[in-house]
């Protein structure tokens, strides 16, 4: 073929970087566009946010992971928008990117439920940056009760509140607990982190609420043996930067506190609602697309959305926005692209359920496998066992751990994110002259 | 003793640190004051330049160093003066602390010879956030490269200027030079990384110019052998956005490029400054307080300054700033301060040079010790030997490399590090709501 057929995937998390890596041997010409310059492992990412990681263990970059894969290019530009009559990808920079099929998967971002002023007092968990940022926060929180001489203001410094019950909050919530009354434990004069207050708010009666209620249960009691408090059914009201307003059926209550952390809510990436404004594709109302069976949008063959960015419906029930759904999806649109090359029919998009797993801090966890409940320990080793796989799957590594230990003597610069500091474009290079 | 003798010690570097470490069995109350929450291994700072190792792997946390030593605690506070006469030290937030034994320890910063306008053009290698500043614009121009039509403006995209051929300039060169010709090998469809243009700019007539000639020479060839063109004799006189002007005695000429380093020059922190104006002590041109023989102050025998800072003279030369010479004077200083404690005299310093190293890429690097001089893989050896030493003593860290692999499943977080973004105050809490 001189022309090979062009595929366009914006989006290099989970679903963008799976399409990709199995469309490996097509006779297609892959671009994969991100902003970012590496894939990032988001399960994670609540580690490197209370310290236990490095950015860089928790990422690879795109380029190290296609590079040998010669029929993909990385091309890192922010998408301003989709031209679907011209079939054409427009970027910030001018420049824009013909698709003979265009794939989307840019995922979701935070949602603050119409109070996006809270987002400067609550940081959410789904950036690197974030991640710093939350890290930040809570050391710098840990600093200033040691040198605050007054007891109530020594006490907020030291009030945690994680707004969000399900597995991000669960986790955060989990691991902030632990960073406090473990790693910080000899770490201080004047207080004891140990003492640390910390606060899971979950609007719904009990957390992980996708999950059934007999994990639930075991969850809640696994935090509160953390010494987590947990408060189900209750609302945040209001957040300023000294406490917190929360609200339950019958009680309204104020929490001092300088460090809120978001894990509450979340809502589709703008592409989504240009995408679907220009094709007359529905959106639910987080903003996510709502698409064909074969993950299509209508009236589109050559435009798929999939991820956290697409609603797809099965057995009744919208799928979650989990990294395993957005990885059958990547591996399904390419093979339904490799199809209609090759002129043959394929089915539509199937979800196979192989089941549900949160950490709750180090060697517990709860899961859910077809039916199959269980936590503790047991639950914990399968969570790092398939967190591991997926680690490797995404890095080519075989063997990790080693690898971890060996990235300096090694070639792979595991480390080569670009972290945005001060200045967010790339054309700006202003900084700061230190002393 | 009801009051202990209070030892304040400003700067968690080589020298600050090590003096706290070698007053652990001390009679005394130490106090380590520093802006960061870490402790920087400012020798690996080039790797994180170029993306081979994370922040956290070349940091410790001070608190953690120092969580078992109870006579000792460490402060999270900007100084911003000295009061000799009434023993104090002034914070940014307005409260002080009263020492009876002072040691000032805040080193250097980056010297552009009346040019502060290149800091923005041309980032140096001080900080943490100088490295992650570093590694995204040379990762970013890469990027532009890929995407660049135009060959020439893509060769200036492709083309690094390292400014200073001292051993930090040349471990910077180096690392770049690997980075372009074997990691990213694979990566780009467009560019070629090898391709890439390394330049090594130095004012003197050879490399490291504070090692015998005969290993300069060596370097030099090592330099070439990686692909770095080396030009010494050489100044630098303008820094634009799209090139450099260079000089040389008998020519001048300009050189596109997008990406300058500095590694060119080192000048006092304003601490020292502040010091000798309140005490009639002397600076030398580079800022640096001239310390009496025991390395306090003249006229002010409570108050040393030591590392970097310090100006000493030994044989007719002044001490070079390295890790070594900070940390024989902070072993010194504490034991100053306890025999002095005791009633009793104590001799000079007098710094006890084991040789000088310096590393250029993987498998090179050139030694002299004391005479003994040699160069390539048994060099490299040694300075992995000397590095990861230096790891142990400071981290507690026995089995270093097993710690890297199993960072996670341990209790040790390594990676907490407060990382300056976007907003480097505390108190400032604005940051951008992620789509």
């Amino acid at each position: 073929m001189a022309n090979p057929h062009r595929v366009v995937i914006v989006g290099g998390g989970f679903g963008g970087l799976t399409a990709a890596q199995a469309l490996r041997r097509a006779p297609v010409d892959v671009t994969l566009v991100d902003r970012r310059n590496v894939h990032l492992f988001q399960p994670l990412l609540y580690q490197v946010a209370t310290g236990g990681l490095s950015p860089g263990d928790i990422v690879s970059p795109l380029r190290w992971v296609l590079r040998r894969q010669r029929n993909t290019r990385v091309w890192l530009s922010d998408v301003t928008g989709i031209d679907p009559a011209r079939r054409t990808v427009l970027f910030s920079d001018g420049t824009d990117l013909t698709y003979d099929t265009l794939v989307v998967a840019t995922g979701v971002g935070n949602h603050y439920f119409g109070h996006g002023e809270w987002a400067s007092r609550a940081p959410s968990l789904k950036t690197i940056e974030d991640a710093i940022e939350i890290r930040r926060r809570v050391l710098l929180a840990f600093e200033a009760a040691e040198r605050e001489p007054d007891p109530r203001a020594r006490a907020a410094w030291l009030t945690f509140v994680v707004v969000g019950g399900g597995p991000t909050g669960v986790e955060l919530a989990g691991a902030l607990s632990e960073l406090a009354r473990d790693t910080l434990r000899h770490d201080f004069r004047s207080i004891d982190p140990a003492g640390s207050r910390i606060l899971l708010v979950e609007g719904v009666d009990r957390v992980l609420p996708t999950y059934p209620p007999s994990l639930s249960r075991k969850c809640y009691r696994s935090l509160e043996r953390l010494g987590v408090t947990v408060r189900t059914g209750t609302f945040v009201t209001e957040i300023t930067d000294v406490d917190v307003a929360l609200k339950t059926a019958s009680n309204r209550e104020r929490i001092a506190t300088r460090t809120v952390l978001w894990a509450a809510g979340v809502k589709a990436t703008s592409l989504g609602a240009a995408l679907a404004e220009k094709t007359d594709t529905k959106l639910d109302k987080a903003g996510r697309v709502i698409v064909e069976p074969d993950l299509s949008i209508p009236g589109h063959p050559d435009v798929f959305v999939i991820g956290d960015l697409a609603y797809v419906e099965q057995d009744g029930a919208p799928l979650p926005g989990v990294a395993p759904v957005a990885m059958q999806q990547g591996r399904y649109v390419a093979k339904m692209i490799k199809h209609r090359l090759a002129g043959k029919p394929y089915r539509p998009f199937h979800y196979n359920d192989r089941g549900q797993l949160a950490t709750i801090g180090r060697a517990r966890a709860v899961a859910d496998l077809k039916g199959i409940r269980f936590s503790g320990y047991p639950a914990w080793l399968l969570w790092l066992f398939v967190h591991l796989m997926f680690l490797v799957e995404f890095q080519n590594r075989v063997l990790v751990l080693i690898q971890w230990a060996w990235h300096y003597f090694t070639r792979n610069r595991g480390a080569r994110i670009i972290t945005e500091w001060r200045a967010a474009s790339d054309g700006d290079t202003t900084r700061p002259v230190h002393p």
